[in-house]
């Protein structure tokens, strides 16, 4: 747990499924993407606190009120032969930021990252973004213009493997 | 195990590490990054085959060479309350390009991304490799251009952690 003024930031369990949902819609909501959000509490509970969790994740409260989250894994740089860290979603709600949540959740995730030998901490942007993208270079952080990321899901997919 | 013609394609074992670490080196200098690999055998060793892996490896071999390999992990959708497939290094020796290796090893890939539920398979490319953006657009796969990867790393990151 960390503190700071009215803020804490804790490891989500499985009794915050609920509320990670809820952050994600409102995540999707904010980035325009609504529509995409198929995620349920029963995949989130199976995915997250299940035998095998495949992400972890931190949750801010300002004076107790569940006020945004973070939601990471550990990606690898074969460069490094070390694992980084890798920030798949950040959300504060827009009536609690400019009180430091989001600053204070990335960190967070430092800290871990530092803890665990991690030789990187990532994340990717929406393009029009300005203001995130104008808070991630104040801290630091550099954009890898030269890198596209792709995506191959669904029956493309399976196409791939052959089904 | 998966055969096809003189291919063959297994999961990495500990004693693989040498061979990985020449595959990453190779991988570099193809990108023109040959300056960036800092990984050791004692690295890897520790990383992708200890008490906790961060990634897995398969390497394909024709007539028994070693002809290249993937190294992958997974990543995390919350928008599908589901884990994906992310494709970190995928390499085939030079003069054995042409016969089918790369394909086989995502489709290899793509099998384990169905196998473990994985709504995705992804990964980055250069933007100068158009042979591979062919490639990948030709298997049905997407660049995500609205995103941009962002990077924190050594004192940077060190600062935002507090230390």
């Amino acid at each position: 747990m960390n503190t700071s003024g009215g803020l804490t930031i804790t490891i989500a369990t499985e009794g915050d499924v609920a509320q990670i949902l809820t952050f994600i819609k409102a995540l999707a909501e904010y980035e325009r993407l609504a529509d995409s959000v198929v995620a349920t509490e029963e995949g989130l509970r199976a995915t997250l606190f299940g035998p095998r969790p495949y992400a972890e994740c931190v949750i801010a409260r300002w004076n107790g009120e569940p006020a945004g989250f973070a939601l990471f894994f550990h990606n690898y740089s074969t460069f490094l032969g070390r694992p980084g860290l890798y920030l798949e979603d950040l959300f504060v709600k827009p009536e609690l930021r400019g009180k430091g949540v989001g600053r204070s959740l990335l960190s967070y995730l430092a800290n871990i990252a530092l803890e665990r030998n991690c030789g990187r901490l990532e994340w990717s942007v929406l393009d029009w973004n300005a203001s995130a993208i104008g808070f991630y270079r104040s801290l630091g952080a550099e954009p890898l213009e030269e890198w596209t990321i792709f995506r191959l899901k669904g029956e493309a997919l399976s196409r791939l493997a052959g089904h």
